[in-house]
């Protein structure tokens, strides 16, 4: 029987202080809870933290990241590009192996109460473990930031899933849920002009008309002299990647530009790599029992 | 540190009797020796056993198939579509993990010197294993086939290259050898015209002029109404299965024909998928470390 595993990516508003975050992450991990990917951005000052972990060491993990990071960050003095209400800003489960949505929908409930009573942090549920249709998407829960939230949170509307409804004079509010795997997949173009990067995006997104489960913007890359579609994809079973490219593709084609590369930001499952290859193979029936390594992981019953 | 394994694919003279082939591939099986697919084709007379064990585990495994099938199978009363010399026909070895050609080159021989000293057949080593050019082809050893090899292994050029020149009264003679996993690939065209698949054959193998480690024949359908370019790729790694389909693709415009569907008979290894993902998806600097799943085994030191 395969270890139960999930993912779990803290999002912390500190991006600068190598040492702090350091201090913040190790507090999570164990034998039982890895960290695979961490990411510090100074421009955002924002670090991204990847772990994987049986659920009950990841939760418990978790939780004293969370501790840690209430401890050690202040958002009254944090400056940074990138919008947060949180010390610790938002905590996505995500199933990878042998759990369900469901159980990171029931794990992130728990993490969440115990949030806020543990450490006086007021906690919102989002996406899949959200208890309203409007408390689903971040963004409308972050709208206001750290400094709107004294006032937002007194708003009927916005009494918090969990805890009091009072922000936490240092740690604000945080956001937990339960969401897919999300690939961050950028399509760079032959071109410098930016306007052709943003009519792509508005074409591919699910916001103004396009694919569900794309999150997309038009970027310039201002060293190379050219553009990039940057998209985040929030359900490449149901939205795969190569369709979102060959759309990509196809709209860059009428403003006579060409793809120049694309890449993926951080992690895929292989399933996406697989469906990948079978659409532009035309594989007719394929499954992953015709991966050799899937055959020997079940064999022998590793993994 | 990950279990060391290798792939065995010992092909039986006898694709009829399902029993018999069972009771010959259980003298292989164990805990450190898998089968992970077995094939038998009545027509060709012919099974596919595909094993995966440690080295150890498989070359004693394979050696005690082989044992059993000697004395199980009778090449006298052979007959079936597909070539053969010996009642086990050929036994290739394959690096899957943690293991390299080298280390399957070094086994193959050994397994082949104890085939020829425990059973009396004497044994040929092809491909990588091969001790002379003329050898390396399987094709070119089995020539003559069962029937011919009594005057054959008389001639100073095919003496063998384990045991005495005299050919097994009832199991003819083996080759054994070492070479990088074999991903079997079909293309199926949306015509009833023969002659079509069978120039778009010639124009991709790599016999009459096409691309390396692609054998390719084109074959009729008969029930579907169509034809099929049907392959064997023998290094996905040099020669990746995108750019082979890709030409299929191209070579059937010029006919007028379009693809209908392809197929992978059996198994292929997760890096040729990823590696189609990755052409298809134009993926700069893409590498499996960027797998979440292949993170995950490094992180847990799990596979």
């Amino acid at each position: 029987m395969a270890r139960r595993l999930m993912e779990c990516v803290p999002n912390l508003s500190e991006g600068r202080k190598k040492d702090v975050v350091d201090e913040i992450v190790s507090a999570a991990t164990s034998d039982r809870c890895r960290l695979i990917d961490l990411s510090l951005d100074p421009d955002h000052n924002r670090s991204v933290v990847t772990l994987v972990g049986e659920p009950d060491a990841l939760s418990s993990g978790v939780l004293d990241l969370v501790g840690r990071a209430v401890a050690r960050i202040d958002l009254r003095s944090h400056r940074g590009a990138h919008p947060r209400m949180g010390a610790v800003d938002v905590v996505p489960f995500v199933p990878v192996r042998e759990t369900t949505m469901a159980d990171c929908v029931q794990l992130s409930r728990q993490v969440g109460a115990d949030i806020a009573s543990r450490f006086g942090v007021p906690v919102y549920l989002y996406e899949e473990s959200a208890t309203s249709e409007d408390r689903r998407s971040l963004a409308a829960i972050r709208e206001g930031e750290f400094e709107g939230f004294a006032t937002k949170i007194k708003e009927p509307r916005w009494r918090p899933d969990f805890g009091k409804a009072e922000v936490h004079p240092t740690a604000g509010v945080t956001a937990v849920g339960a969401r897919e795997f999300l690939v961050a997949f950028n399509v760079n173009l032959a071109t410098s002009d930016l306007r052709v990067a943003k009519k792509i995006a508005a074409a591919v997104r699910f916001s103004s008309g396009g694919l569900r489960n794309v999150k997309a913007l038009g970027f310039a890359l201002e060293e190379r002299g050219i553009v990039q579609v940057s998209m985040n994809l929030t359900d490449v079973k149901k939205t795969p990647i190569l369709r979102v490219f060959d759309l990509v593709q196809r709209e860059a084609e009428r403003h006579g530009v060409r793809v120049l590369e694309s890449e993926i930001v951080g992690m895929v499952p292989c399933q996406a790599l697989y469906s990948a290859a079978a659409a532009a193979l035309q594989l007719e029936g394929f499954t992953s029992r015709g991966v050799l390594e899937e055959r020997i992981e079940e064999a022998f019953g590793e993994g």
